[in-house]
């Protein structure tokens, strides 16, 4: 059994790795950490994790921390995570981290977007960015996981076979992103009260999001040219759920067949990627409490541009479900090990 | 493994039945019909099953069925199912039925409530009424399961400990049930439609509704005496989750924490019903996607009456999850098989 | 012109007495307060009311405010509203209460329920409860007015008839209430953040409501005798809109014309109280917006039980709209002057 | 007063036209047509319109209708409308239509989009585009109106100063848009039951939605150059709204405050159009049941991009509202004559 420490347990995210490693063979909690909650148990703040009623929530204490776990689980608040990450990994443990401190490889660019230095610059060296679909081979023999952010997940997966095959004018890429609430976290806050987001919609962080980096350093590095893009996320009266919507265009004239078979190519044999038939488009729902992103594509000849709509559920392939699989990609077991429940439908 | 026949497989139940049985690691399932599909493969409908891009719907030809599974399970509008039922009953097979055919023993009663004669009342006397909690012995020995209907099973299980203990008087029973909208069903209809049902709530069928007699026949049956009750339904705006309010009067005075311990030693041992602490009461957003029962105790002592408030998942304790849980008893093997998966929240 | 203040001016009921009262043709709003946003224009919190872009919030300095106004609104915290009302009143100002301080007649029901003494017990005494289906010719001769709760309006138009035609068991009376989130105020809290509400559904405050004395000083009152409730409050994932379910036991043998008659006469000329047809049941969604009561009303002959349905909207008939009704009829206008457009549906 | 007559007044546009025109002065109804309900009472149909109350749905008798009213809304299905609105314009009266059959000016682009021939092209010809923002003067002096599409309505007010002012590469325009339901109509339709639209989220039509060409042709119309935009509509999980994000390449360098002002020109005076401050952005919820069109406005410097914001409510400035909006202005009345109400919000 892999023994599991959850640092920040209290958070959607974090009880998201508990339900999905409620299910995982292999894997056994052995300590969850929340500052807030520290000396309550876990039962107490979520009576539906009944599965976990001895789990008591413990404070970060690092050193006390080292030696009840192998693979330390990290979802704290970005900056928060540094140290911790650190630590961990310094001393010989397996680290998949989900905020994003190590998620950006340039120092410069994450104290640019998050206001922050980084203080372990070494260790930032030493992180693989956790997009099993990229960077599978090197997340095998990694000690330290970035895990991707949630929009990054959606809009590289949806236009890594364009950027790769060759496809698309790099300066023109338009990224429309959609997600549900959960996004926000779990918190006290007026903008994200029932009546102030549900029957409401709107953009939020126009072309400033810090998302953007990422997924710019992402694309970048797929195509080798710097690119830049254009990011607006937007707030969706749902739970769950990333809906992006991602336009560029066209190099070459070509149809719908042809790019949907540069997609399916690339994709085929990915556990976690469904390319959706011509004339299918996805729907957040399809994907609800599952680990699946999934794509649909469609040439727009009218105006010689790619249209891409890729979906995922935001705390799952967005955070929880691929923090899990590089887990079992590290570990070295059946990938899906874990994550094989079909979408919650209706 | 046991091989499996879904009979009306394009509803919401149906569906239900393959999410929850795709976890099974015993269940194959190894034919589905549809009437209006047949002929079309299951992925065409429900892109977000395609763990099952193998099965084909084909039409309910009952000889051709026949030798296809072990366990039928019916998920046919109320009616339809009486004729395919006794078919496979008296062919020798396990059927697990999951409309309202088989659940009142009374013909009559069927006749008044459905506005149908019963034709196969000799199969209707073979029938077990699949509640586990009331009848898990004779299930273990059954091989027609009548499917209780998602009320009742609220409604039921809220009553039982208060009438087996004596707690109450019998004739004050207020039913007060809330029930998510997959309730009426996978259907083209306006009164269902997006713009109906959003911002809305509404009381249904005071008085009529045809769950009444099921309710009664059972609370009936464990008090030995003849109850009618008060139950209102009334249509919630959310995909699942049922919530059950029920009052009666106390026979004595008597407190919170006494009525509960008569709840808690009652259920003590059953997998699927949780009894909440003192002060805590059910959300149906606690067990969505799961096959538990939450249970909230409260005596109001100014009024004197005992207030329960029962919460269920309408598609899963409510219909798929327990024909699953009825049918792992018929076979004997753990009752949770299939089953464990915690609730998806948000 | 009538020179209204609001006090309290940054909730959900202060804001949508802005709303009804932006449609008025004889009010104009002189001042608005509000501690927190004190110095900030109204459009900077809330940009939909625009044409109240002269208005900025200034703290409640009652001296400061007392010659800016003829009217009165005070939507501040319970105990937050005694000395203010106090104050209005006492220097001859109309004030309308939307808070509960001065709704229960007997000031030591208000101590056991609210756990604050009563500070001005001979304004108390000239309170009028601002229901106008009871207490019209009061209201008219009335300078302060209580509010009544949302709850409580609800509850006590659907009981009404019943109790002063003589149909009902006094003791058996069970209110089964649903209130959409709005009713929770606007704030940052997590147990109304949208991913806890949304597609979840709660009973709370079983028996110990503070809404329930209210209703059963309104019931005892219309009855001369003593009444108690069974009152239970759910929170629905709606913005607005109060759904209440009664039963009561009938007094002798009775069918749904007549108990409806009962109804028709009671509240024939009401302005704003709508009885429905035989057979047809109320919906929140068809009063939202508005200042209607709408009452559908069926005996269930099984069981001898009279089962009325209520809805309101809470934040107009519950709240802000009742309160310009009193203030109408206190002003000697036309009573639905500024009340009168029609649910916004879908 | 304006005699009314409302030809296809059982869908959500119509009914969206009582409830407006039930605040209007001026309006009377005088008659309403539905084919599916003719015989009927309106509040058969639709209780909460209890102010119709003697009125009573007919079927579309042209020569029995023609002398009942000054001016014919129609808000039939396209291709139904054709021949209703030829025969109330070539009979003298002032006819708004709300389907899309005398949008394009063009009738090969009509039956190239919609599949049917135009069969009266020289009424046709005497169609202005209802849109006031750009048509005012030609509305004023109109007998047949255009009424313009929801997205398109949203679409082309959120470009209109773009283009006029030269900012922007007129080859780049995306116009991504999101619909709440009710822009789908009021009928009985599996894909927009409850249980398929909630929690969901989707894009339809990438690339062939009938709003396209009427897109273009305005925004054609408004550069003197022939414009081919990427559209996608998107289905949002609320009753209300359309929010339509756009972007398009930067002529030069510029930032937000010089763009904005640019926008804050073109409409100062415009009764339904706010240009929101520097660094908000508009939410649906924030003008559902109003006229009125909310901008934001955001230039990206790092990828020269502007990118605009524009939220509408589909049945009001996207519908009925502006049918009304057109009809004060075809009569010469204040432009906002029953179009003053505020956003209901929560």
């Amino acid at each position: 059994m892999i023994k599991i420490a959850i640092c920040g347990g209290s958070g959607y995210t974090g009880i998201e790795l508990l339900r999905i490693l409620s299910g995982h063979p292999d894997a056994v909690i052995t300590a969850i950490t929340s500052e807030k909650s520290a000396g309550k148990g876990l039962v107490e703040l979520f009576p539906h994790l009944h599965k976990y009623k001895d789990l008591v929530y413990e404070p970060l204490n690092k050193e006390k921390l080292l030696d009840k776990a192998d693979v330390f689980f990290l979802a704290l608040p970005h900056g928060a995570s540094q140290e911790a990450v650190n630590f961990f990994f310094r001393n010989g443990k397996k680290v998949i981290d989900l905020s994003a401190d190590f998620r950006l490889r340039d120092p410069e660019t994450y104290k640019d977007w998050y206001g922050l230095p980084h203080d372990f610059v070494p260790t930032l060296k030493k992180a693989v960015y956790g997009l099993p679909e990229i960077y599978r081979n090197k997340i095998r023999k990694a000690r330290l996981i970035a895990n991707p952010g949630c929009y990054p997940t959606s809009a590289i997966l949806g236009l890594l076979p364009a950027i790769k095959g060759g496809l698309i004018d790099l300066s023109s890429i338009v990224i429309d992103s959609k997600s549900g609430t959960s996004g926000a976290g779990r918190k006290a806050d007026l903008a994200v009260s029932f009546c102030e987001v549900n029957e409401g919609f709107k953009a939020y962080g126009i072309g400033t999001h810090r998302h953007t980096p990422e997924i710019e350093q992402e694309l970048s590095s797929l195509s080798g040219k710097k690119i830049t893009v254009n990011f607006t996320p937007h707030l969706l009266p749902v739970d769950r759920g990333i809906l992006t919507t991602i336009y560029a265009r066209l190099k070459e004239k070509t149809d719908t067949a042809s790019a949907l078979n540069v997609y399916k190519k690339k994709y085929a044999g990915e556990p976690f990627v469904n390319v959706l038939a011509e004339g299918v488009l996805p729907n957040i729902k399809n994907v609800r409490g599952t680990n699946f992103c999934e794509l649909g594509v469609k040439v727009n000849e009218r105006t010689n541009t790619l249209v891409i709509v890729s979906v995922i559920d935001n705390l799952v392939k967005g955070a929880s479900g691929q923090a899990v699989h590089n887990m079992n990609i590290m570990m070295g077991i059946e990938e899906d090990r874990g994550l094989g429940s079909l979408a919650l439908l209706p």
